[in-house]
């Protein structure tokens, strides 16, 4: 196997494919252009100033983080329009305010003890947004429950610091979808509850509020986005084996993947022990035969990588090491000393465990971790 | 609730019982003591200067770690004797003969390669500790296949600069035992194989070449650590979910929760939305009632915590939020800004993941990766 293209790589870091990620961030610049829908892209998924200006390229000027310490590190590089997509952490209004001074800061808020408290503290304008729960069942109220959505909206209006920008939610549900068309159905079903409670609302405090969508398999796949005002997916980035899993994305369509070093071979399992584990890869996982594996293998092709299938795949991870079975074709080709690809299970994960991410070109991306 | 104890804690922070900690150490440090056996602990489950250093005060001098950085960094800080208990990084050399002039260096090989990629780069005297395989299936030599450890050993004893230092094997398969009795049978399991293969390596070469065991599980609950000459436990430090649901620990045993946030209520179905996701608990999971959990909740109780059963857990986690199921009467007492804290399944992982540490007394304890 030829490693000498990345000699540099020591120990597992993530390698980012510029020009996929650049692909990625386009179409989806082009499909919120060509609808008028502002495009809020998630930034917790590479949290990198530097890949930031590659949104910023493709027009992108407002962004979605999801804690306070991220959102100031992206307005200490020249961000203006935050939005921590994150229900308000009570215990950090003090640095909210101090970022909110400098900064366009949009907040998420469920419950009007929220609210009081923002209403207490709150020293110059903030926009807040009313999370809504369409059936992920994580955080933010129930799209059914208009009373408690209007109790909120006019907690809200009623203070002249606080600006209510409008309903948000993230359609989580749709990464446990078996299909295309239920992923699909299931954006647009919740995009058809958001109206509703929208017109609603819009109705009560007598002028429209605004809907923020958001996840990645909905806002990738449907080529009509809906009659909604901003999206905010992330993953579209990257990609990663749990999107190419449930068919959203193609192998070619991933812009990230681990390079572990090869630290053992065991031909009598035909697996390879690999320095990568779960404090590199993250322990999230895909079934595979109801078995879960944590990621795929790939392998250095060039300066790139090549995908030959799914059954080279990830069988274990412990905090460092990793066990990678592989199909006795590309068992015989690596050497101990070599490198191996991963392709992650969530590249979000993986982005945050490892901080810090190279390019084809072997050139450092720092993030905020290792700033 | 009282939270008033820890004003300080704004995002999700590790807290340790420290004297719980020591402790443990302690425990551990009296019982290889009075077998006479050398105690090598596991630095990796805490990763900190200053935790070492209670270790030390216990009388450890010789230490584990699983990365060459971590060596590096406890090299930094005042340990001679580190053994890197991963099979070698073929692509660290540069950097292992670094560490190797500084200080006394073991590594762990399990390949004929491996070996000889040393022989040709090794500047200074290193010990060798061979890799073997006694059930648990991740690294090392099979322990029948003795015809295979003797050609590495062999290998290893033709170059004057290795020093074969003996047999090294992690009984992991204890993690997955169903009991007591079962982890105790499987740890001296481990040991007869083990001791069955020194005495078959020392009769070839000659002269006692030594054994090193090291799962928490079979050296927490064993009396008898057996004729072993080192034993190299991690996790007993701080304990966890994982070793309480093992049976390995009792819940008072546990040094470390994770110190979250509540940020939303659900009382419709009894749950709390805390900040503490994914890259705080890290996503191992334990299974209860065949569905996976990720933690246990334990409540704010005055300077500490308590734990009043598992009925209070974590149902899921994403990047930054945790979904925490309460009994009722938790529930209840428990508000929007609050902490509520976490068992981790994996401390060691939880700990790497989080990096900043902090004590009861409110404390910073910095770790390599706040360094």
């Amino acid at each position: 196997m030829d490693n000498e293209k990345f000699p540099q790589i020591i120990v597992p870091t993530a390698l980012v494919n510029k020009k996929q990620a650049k692909n990625n961030i386009q179409k989806m610049a082009d499909k919120t252009a060509s609808q008028g829908i502002r495009f809020r892209p998630h930034f917790k998924t590479h949290q990198s100033a530097l890949i930031g200006e590659w949104f910023r390229d493709a027009g992108v000027i407002c962004i979605t983080v999801s804690s306070v310490r991220m959102a100031a590190y992206f307005a200490e590089n020249g961000w203006e329009d935050i939005l921590i997509a994150f229900p308000v952490n009570l215990r950090e209004l003090e640095k909210i305010n101090e970022l909110s001074r400098k900064v366009k800061l949009s907040l998420l808020v469920e419950s009007i003890e929220a609210v009081e408290k923002l209403k207490e503290s709150v020293q110059t304008t903030m926009d807040l947004w009313v999370k809504i729960d369409t059936g992920m069942h994580r955080a933010g109220i129930a799209w059914e429950d208009k009373k408690k959505v209007e109790e909120l909206c006019l907690a809200i209006e009623q203070n002249k610091e606080l600006y209510l920008a409008g309903l948000l939610t993230h359609a989580g549900q749709t990464y446990h979808a078996a299909s295309h068309e239920k992923i699909i159905r299931l954006y647009q079903e919740s995009n058809r509850q958001m109206i509703e409670l929208q017109d609603s609302m819009s109705n009560q405090l007598k002028r429209k509020i605004e809907i923020s969508v958001g996840d990645t398999p909905g806002c990738w796949l449907c080529d009509n986005l809906g009659a909604v005002d901003e999206i905010r997916p992330g993953n579209f980035l990257f990609f990663d084996a749990m999107m190419m899993d449930l068919g959203v994305c193609q192998p070619e369509d991933i812009a990230v993947a681990v390079a572990c070093p090869v630290v053992a071979k065991h031909p009598e399992r035909s697996e390879v022990v690999i320095y990568g584990g779960a404090v590199h890869l993250s322990k999230e996982y895909l079934l595979q035969s109801r078995q879960p594996i944590y990621g795929y293998a790939v392998f250095v092709n060039g300066c790139s990588w090549r995908f030959p299938g799914r059954e080279n795949y990830v069988v274990s991870l412990s905090q460092e090491h990793g066990v990678v079975r592989l199909s006795a074709e590309e068992f015989q080709r690596i050497d101990t000393g070599d490198l191996l690809m991963i392709l992650p299970v969530h590249s979000c994960l993986a982005v945050d465990t490892l901080g810090s991410l190279m390019d084809l070109e072997g050139n450092h991306i720092k993030t905020m971790r290792t700033c």
